[in-house]
């Protein structure tokens, strides 16, 4: 699809997300390619011409949301395994079903999760995929076709994890170290930056027991090398803590420290089981959270300290994780989510305000993606990721206290139009896109065959 | 809005909710005026004849959802009372503008919460409101137009209630012992039952410390007498404990059982704060408790122990509660919060799985109204009270576990046809008995008039 190379958005309620937090009624965007290049009030002046117009009468226009974390190939897996344990869950559904991936099952998975993800507002997202067998290149091809903002990672294991009985991985899915490293360099290279940095690729070692501590430490050094950023899973379930301090005499955090990778450049999903002084180390380093609520409560992990770690100065992004654990790719429904769960945990209404939590969906995201100074808020000269939200909806009346509603009311199937890099990519609820029809029969017939390929009793 | 004799859903996946909890794909339903005459499965052989027929292909078929727990005149104070202490919340805000209503606010702001309730699936409810100011014919007449299900009680008080700094209630919201009765009595009498039963009246007794110890007395013998049924919040906060324990010598549960409420005729919402002992004499008495998750976090007032009340026997339902507190009237984003949460707190992911929370909302729910053998699940000769949702969403694909599928994944938008009492209420969307262009519009107008004469800072 051709680009315009202007679009004015008139007559918007403009939830900026700015450094004063503006909200814009009657407000304006000028995009011109794939930037914003001017934002007015409603006596905003002369404007340039733009070539094509969409008014937004009606509608608020929030930053893109960003998803810090999630698996692009779990949708085919949407209603498999609910209500099960986290490892039994792992080993006998995920990774079996997930075994019997092709190429083709991957791509048409990471469709329909960019599908979900288009329709419900989200632009970016950090995606972790263990992709052995169905191969990076049609994932990150996915990606680009689909026009969305993703960082894209491979799992990197060497080791087979552990659980209650022992090992919980699949043979097939553990490499050699040096496989791991080679393969992780070879698509970092090819794949990094792409598409005017619309697709990234980090590493993303799968969670403490997956690697072998020199493997960690090469990941670190490859990270460095490639200037490239690390993702993983960390201190989801207790678990987590119990392996690190009987294997290292640590806690996860502080292992992960030692090896290296705890800094400004990387992103760690989950949190959920954290010393004080874990949270005063996850400030002190930068290092970045990716909070996945739903997932963490429906898989009975836990509740993350997050009012905490804010407090400590920490910065925490909002992730939907995969279709089997949430279950769906819905950032709006997952900010609802975050916002209530801390009140009930912590027994303040007043903690994680609204505000708080679409500051994790758009700006502190952005920055847990290492792309602070391009998205996350509405303002001159950042990328084009806008998404506009249909206001006239009787759950969305009256309409007072626009982030509120937006955090507490609000529906995935509210957002009307999305932009990417100045691309539309929804318009008026219609992908642009991705063929919804095609993708949504594909994934059926491919998910009834992948359950009778690989034996899971569903 | 004339309504055909007989309507013929059909080739659905029907979801029937009914003792075998039976799923059936390609059914179909007839209905019969109010009720369900025929269920078939896809060779379900010669059919009776029907005046309308609504094909469902690609879509499920529920019990219409039954929200035990609401406040109809809250929905025009959606977004003016966010992020707040309970108390606060209902004296500096809630309250003053409650206090502003006229009949025309509160008939308005019922059509917008029904309008809510009927395009996110829900078709019963139990609806409790502070109407002295505004009147209860009003919001009556306004159910009995929309062609929903409700039971609706005013709230009864005669004393001044409790809060951290005293007596919380505005002065004009208490009334006489006698006059609360006198009124009570007189709408009982005049909308009880109304419309084939469609409308029914119960007795509010508004909380503990809102009511003198004679008055809830005088509450049960009135309920006996006109065969009604009660409603009221219950050991919703820490504070009613200590309140209780302080004034009773006594648990709250204990006290309301003293004063001849807790019976298989009360329906309690809340019910946060229970003794191991409670929820044994919550069984026993076969009281009813109405579970308003996103309201227990989002007002910080704790997480209830439901899945150990359905373990001792006791019945409970699902509610949405009030704008202010949620902040939607959504059942379907109710029963994800519902589910997941428990799991959160007992770091169990196999309790509250999809099914026990769409019980919660149908068949329990049923029961907690007092109407079990009546609604709540698809069986014949119960009321046609019933709900088609779309699948065809990315969000619902694949579609595996169906009830899985509406609990975890669906939105409330999804909802395409409701039917209550034989009488489509929605098609395709598109609200049939509500003027929502108009509701939309006057609910907006109505909030700016009443935040500007009540004085609130919102």
């Amino acid at each position: 699809m051709a680009r315009p190379s202007s679009i004015l958005i008139e007559d918007a309620v403009v939830v900026t997300m700015d450094p004063r937090r503006r909200v814009i009624e009657g407000g304006s965007i000028l995009v011109e390619d794939d930037r914003i290049a001017e934002i007015r009030g409603p006596a905003g002046g002369r404007r340039r011409k733009a070539e094509q117009r969409i008014s937004a009468k009606g509608m608020a226009v929030i930053p893109g949301l960003i998803d810090t974390h999630l698996h692009l190939a779990q949708s085919l897996l949407r209603g498999c395994a609910d209500d099960l344990p986290l490892v039994e869950w792992l080993r006998e559904r995920v990774w079996p079903i997930q075994g019997c991936f092709t190429e083709e099952d991957g791509r048409v998975s990471a469709e329909l999760s960019m599908l979900e993800m288009i329709r419900s507002g989200t632009t970016s997202f950090a995606g972790v995929d263990v992709v052995s067998r169905y191969g990076f290149d049609g994932i990150a091809r996915s990606v680009v076709n689909a026009g969305m903002r993703g960082a894209l990672a491979k799992t990197i294991m060497d080791s087979p994890g552990y659980g209650r009985k022992g090992s919980i991985m699949p043979a097939g899915l553990v490499e050699e170290k040096e496989a791991c490293v080679r393969e992780a360099r070879s698509m970092v290279k090819k794949w990094n930056g792409i598409k005017g940095g619309l697709v990234r690729t980090w590493l993303a070692p799968r969670s403490l027991g997956g690697c072998s501590r020199e493997l960690y430490e090469e990941v670190a050094d490859l990270a460095e090398e490639q200037k490239t950023r690390v993702t993983m899973h960390l201190a989801e379930v207790k678990e987590d803590v119990r392996y690190a301090k009987q294997n290292f005499g640590m806690t996860p955090f502080e292992f992960i420290e030692k090896v290296g990778l705890a800094g400004p450049g990387s992103l760690f999903a989950h949190m959920v089981w954290l010393t004080d002084g874990d949270i005063e180390k996850v400030a002190e380093t930068k290092a970045n959270v990716a909070h996945c609520p739903s997932s963490n409560l429906k898989l009975a992990s836990g509740i993350p300290k997050i009012p905490e770690l804010l407090e400590a100065g920490a910065n925490v992004g909002l992730g939907c994780d995969g279709a089997p654990c949430n279950n769906s790719y819905d950032m709006i429904r997952e900010m609802k989510i975050a916002a209530v769960i801390q009140k009930g945990r912590l027994l303040d209404p007043q903690t994680m305000p609204a505000t708080a939590v679409l500051e994790m969906a758009t700006v502190r995201g952005a920055k847990a993606m290492g792309m602070g100074s391009e998205i996350g808020s509405i303002e001159v000269g950042k990328k084009a990721d806008l998404v506009l939200i249909n206001l006239k909806k009787p759950h969305l009346t009256p309409f007072r206290e626009i982030v509120s509603n937006i955090v507490y009311s609000a529906m995935g199937s509210d957002v009307d139009t999305v932009m990417v890099d100045g691309r539309l990519l929804l318009r008026h609820g219609k992908a642009l896109t991705l063929d919804e029809g095609k993708i949504v029969g594909e994934a059926q017939r491919r998910q009834d065959e992948l359950i009778s390929r690989s034996g899971v009793r569903a």
